[in-house]
């Protein structure tokens, strides 16, 4: 007898069919004698709808009063499935994140957990009950509802396991787990049985989103065991675990891409301290992130600068860039949409100093021109043209071998 | 500046244009210097939408997560009315039920509030806030979400001007008061300025709800002023409040009827007790309720008892009363449901002791046959038959000069 959280997304609960699919899923579980909690996500449209209406009342930039509005749709998923539970014979009880303990902040729609208090979860346990809880929400310590902003229901499940000490927490998906390469693209690319923390949060990052980044981040903090896997099969999934529990080491794990790039670069920054913060403190006060940047010394006094950031952030960052590049004396600019980016991922290449230089040669190979490079422990990435973005990732998913994987 | 409590039911924000409108309207009052405190029910269909969608799942009898998922419904459309009053310029907070302090038993689908502690209210006046509340719901002693059944969010409006001490409870409805009778069966039915609790309570029962009746019964207990007035114009209502403080004293003050009503007669029911008891329990078990009862001594030791209950109970009743007709040795039954109730109410009637003559003599020059008589200390109810409800409403309504009131 186990204790499992497991999570199901609005795609996995879109519809009552879809409720009652994963209600036999949960009752199977349960008659093999685990005790389940269960956090969902809102009915497939439920959410946009909510927001829609929203957008008539003139009102909609309330952050309050939006979670408000939007944390229904959750506790509506979590009440059906209880109901369709109880129908099926299964003793089952739903809760609202203030009543499952699910503490946050008060950062309106994009609230942070910052503590689970789960008696009442543990209680209902006790009794027999699979305990279905509505993601995407918590309490804040004045008493109001929030929401934890993109991927909540993923982190609402990761914390609840780490708070449970549950055995495992299974993310049930679309997608049946973590591949070596996208399947769409690379027609031999290998389902991993397991990825580490690390890898998962770069693939996540580098748009191979199969477990939210805050969620994988949590789940490497509190080393709970995740299962990325698919509701629509019964197939194994994918395992998130520690680098020493992966059952072998491999260099490269799997190779990511991202289409949603923008590239900038100024021409003849003034070298002077500042420079960069001014840069990106104005993107980052419009809510742009920067991902890539390279500053290369062309001469002495000036740089050339470059950086990428997502595509559908470009048009509003030209006027700012250009505002910039007036008042830091550059001596022009220039921008584009055409980019996308490549990447390896793998927690073994920390000891294994050639990945990068395999990786630079398997491009050249393909005469594939690199824009920019940016590295970390476990990953490199590079900015190529986005024309070329699949002979790239299949070359190096042959370069690495991923398709004999596992 | 005054406290005042108001309640808009569901026709009342039925749609995002009818939200603006009352936004509007509350605006104008928060303007004229009031505190204002709101409670909504849900939009339109939403409640039935979620009923359906409950039908689905197999499961729901389970009153508990039925409450659950319907008191979303409530949080909706307070979330959006506070959006509509903000992007107004209205400050403004919207609280679910357990936030505003309804305390209940848990009761699921038909609690009783047993207790309101608006702390929290009190607070987000006093900051300014127009206080949007979610009617309609409560939480139990346990920390489960309630919802109060019928007519729940003129309780909770009720229940909250009580504990604040408000000036007023407006209960802004489809109708703009209550009348001296149907004014579509009456051409010169008159709207009352104002009617005691009493009257209203009995109205209420007899088929002329403007006020649910428990609002009514809280209003009484606590001595709330009510005023139940229209959302769509901005003509004066009828306001609820003590006989004494009504500005003239009417012997009656309005003729009420209802259609849904069937009548059962049991023949020679032998005289012993615990017949009624017998009787009575068995309909109560089955949730059917008994309104007029009447029971006659024809011989010594044999009765013929009658009673009334609502149309729609008629077939489920049947079956039970021919078993009973059966175990207590009566000598035959009959039934209907082509009958019907004509009330005249007043609080002014029971220092008259003649009303209840005018109002027999009416129905007889008429030429209206009664079946069953039942009075009150405020009213007097005939059964009589159906096709001839109209003539006795308006006959009633000429004897008592009820064209010419207020």
């Amino acid at each position: 007898m186990a204790l499992l959280v497991t999570k199901f997304g609005g795609s996995s609960v879109a519809s009552m069919e879809k409720i009652k699919n994963i209600a036999l899923r949960i009752k199977g579980m349960r008659d093999q004698g685990n005790d389940i909690v269960t956090v969902v996500s809102a009915m497939g449209d439920t959410t946009d709808e909510l927001i829609d209406l929203a957008a008539k009342t003139g009102g909609s930039d309330c952050c309050r009063e939006m979670d408000m509005l939007l944390a229904t749709g959750e506790q509506q998923t979590a009440a059906l499935l209880a109901l369709t539970l109880k129908g099926m014979g299964c003793q089952a009880i739903s809760l609202a994140g203030w009543q499952a303990g699910i503490e946050s902040d008060n950062s309106y729609s994009k609230a942070k957990i910052c503590g689970v208090h789960p008696s009442r979860i543990e209680d209902e346990l006790a009794l027999g009950n699979v305990v279905v809880i509505a993601g995407f929400q918590g309490i804040s310590p004045e008493g109001d509802i929030t929401t934890l902003g993109r991927g909540g229901s993923d982190t609402t499940a990761v914390a609840l396991a780490a708070s449970l000490d549950a055995k495992r927490c299974l993310i049930f998906t679309d997608v049946d787990g973590v591949y070596t390469a996208d399947p769409r693209i690379v027609k031999e690319a290998n389902k991993l049985k397991t990825v580490s923390y690390g890898e998962m949060l770069e693939m996540a990052s580098l748009g191979a989103v199969v477990l939210q980044p805050r969620a994988a981040e949590y789940a490497m903090h509190y080393n709970v065991e995740v299962e990325v896997l698919s509701s629509f099969s019964f197939n194994p999934g994918t395992i998130i675990t520690e680098v020493g529990k992966m059952e072998k080491q491999r260099m490269v794990s799997g190779v990511a891409h991202d289409r949603n790039c923008a590239r900038f670069a100024l021409f003849d920054v003034p070298d002077q301290p500042g420079v960069a913060k001014d840069l990106f403190k104005a993107l980052a006060q419009n809510s742009i992130n920067v991902d890539m940047v390279i500053q290369s010394a062309m001469r002495d006094d000036r740089n050339d600068i470059a950086f990428t950031i997502e595509k559908n952030d470009l048009k509003k960052a030209i006027p700012i860039v250009e505002e910039l590049v007036k008042y830091l004396g550059a001596s022009g600019m220039s921008y584009g949409d055409d980019v996308a980016k490549v990447s390896i991922v793998g927690a073994g290449m920390q000891s294994n100093p050639g990945v990068a230089a395999d990786m630079f040669e398997a491009l050249a190979d393909e005469g594939i021109n690199i824009h920019m490079i940016s590295t970390s422990e476990i990953k490199v990435s590079c900015l190529i043209d986005e024309a070329e973005i699949e002979p790239a990732v299949k070359t190096l998913h042959r370069k690495f071998k991923l398709g004999k994987v596992d």
